[in-house]
C-alpha cells in the first residue's frame, strides 16, 4: 500500500513540492521514552487522532527511568499534551497531496507526520500512571515511536471548542 | 528579578531536583524561522498563555522564505498550534519548584520551559497572513524566539473543553 511516508524523491504525487533543507540543524533533542501502542505497521495505525480515539485503544508512553522524577503530580491532569518523534517521516516536502483531498496544501496547513521538524502533537486522556508507564488514550502512531515530551493539557488555554478550518 | 531559567546548578531552589542528561542526543531540529513578540526580556513577558491572550497582543510567526510555500491554505485556518524552541532553558531539572506553588512538581506536570526537550506548545488565534508573516494572538515567548513548527487546529481532537486539573 503507498502512503506518503514512503515516497520517495522519485515518486511525489503531482503537486508536491520538495525543497532543500538547511544545510545544518540548529538544535538537538532526547528520546526520553517510547510509545506503546497496537499498531505495528504504518498501514496499521487510525488514519487519524480522531478516528484513534474512536477505536478506545489504551496506548503507553514509557518513559526513560532516568526522567522518573518528571512525573511528580502527573495523576492530577485529566489530559495530557504528548510530543512524538515521527523517526519515519521524510522531512523535505512544503506542499503535499494527501489522497482524501486529491490537491496540494502546504505543509503547515496539514497535521501530515512529514514535515521540517516531523514533531507531532496529541491530546490523550490519562487513564493509569504505573511507575514510568502512563497508560492513555488515544493515540495514532506506530508501536515504538520515540517520545519527546508530556505536558499538562490546560482547558483554560488549549481548548478552543468552536476553532474552525475552512473548505 | 530571579527566575526558575536564570538558575544555575548552584542556585536551585530547595526541592528542586537536577539529573544527569543522555550523554547524545538522537536527533535534530531545524528552526524555520523567528517569533516577534513585543516582549524584549523575559521579565516583560505575560506569566503564560492565558495572560498572554489577555493582553490581547498581536505576535508574528516570521518564517524562513525557504518554507514559503509550507503555508498553501494556512488561511482556512482561525487557530494554529505552534511549536517553539526555549533556547535559553535550561534541560536538566527534573522536578521544579515554582514559585506560586511552593514546592516540588514534575517537569511533565508543569509547562514551564525548563525540559528535557525546551519545546513549548502554544494555540493561537490566526489574526493575518502576509506573506511568510502570520499575525496570531497570543504567545508568551520572548522576542526572536525560534519557531520549530505550525500546524493547523482541530476543535475535534484538540479541543477538551472540561479537562482538568486538581488542586
Amino acid at each position: 500500500m503507498s502512503s506518503i511516508l514512503d515516497s520517495k524523491p522519485n515518486d511525489l504525487r503531482e503537486g508536491e513540492v520538495v525543497i532543500a533543507l538547511p544545510d545544518h540543524s540548529d538544535a538537538s533533542v532526547y528520546f526520553i521514552g517510547r510509545i506503546r501502542t497496537p499498531w505495528k505497521t504504518r498501514k496499521d495505525c487510525p488514519k487519524n487522532a480522531r478516528a484513534a480515539r474512536e477505536t478506545g485503544a489504551v496506548c503507553t508512553l514509557e518513559l526513560d527511568p532516568r526522567f522518573a522524577a518528571g512525573l511528580l503530580d502527573i495523576e492530577r491532569c485529566s489530559h495530557l499534551v504528548v510530543l512524538y518523534w515521527m523517526d519515519k517521516a521524510r522531512r523535505d516536502l512544503v506542499v503535499q497531496v494527501p489522497g482524501h483531498l486529491g490537491k496540494g496544501r502546504g505543509t503547515f496547513a496539514l497535521r501530515s507526520p512529514v514535515r521540517p521538524n516531523p514533531i507531532a502533537m496529541s491530546v490523550v486522556k490519562l487513564v493509569k500512571v504505573d511507575g514510568t508507564k502512563l497508560e492513555v488514550i488515544a493515540l495514532d502512531c506506530i508501536d515504538g515511536t520515540p517520545l519527546l515530551d508530556i505536558k499538562p493539557y490546560y482547558a483554560s488555554t488549549d481548548s478552543i471548542p468552536d476553532a474552525m478550518t475552512g473548505a
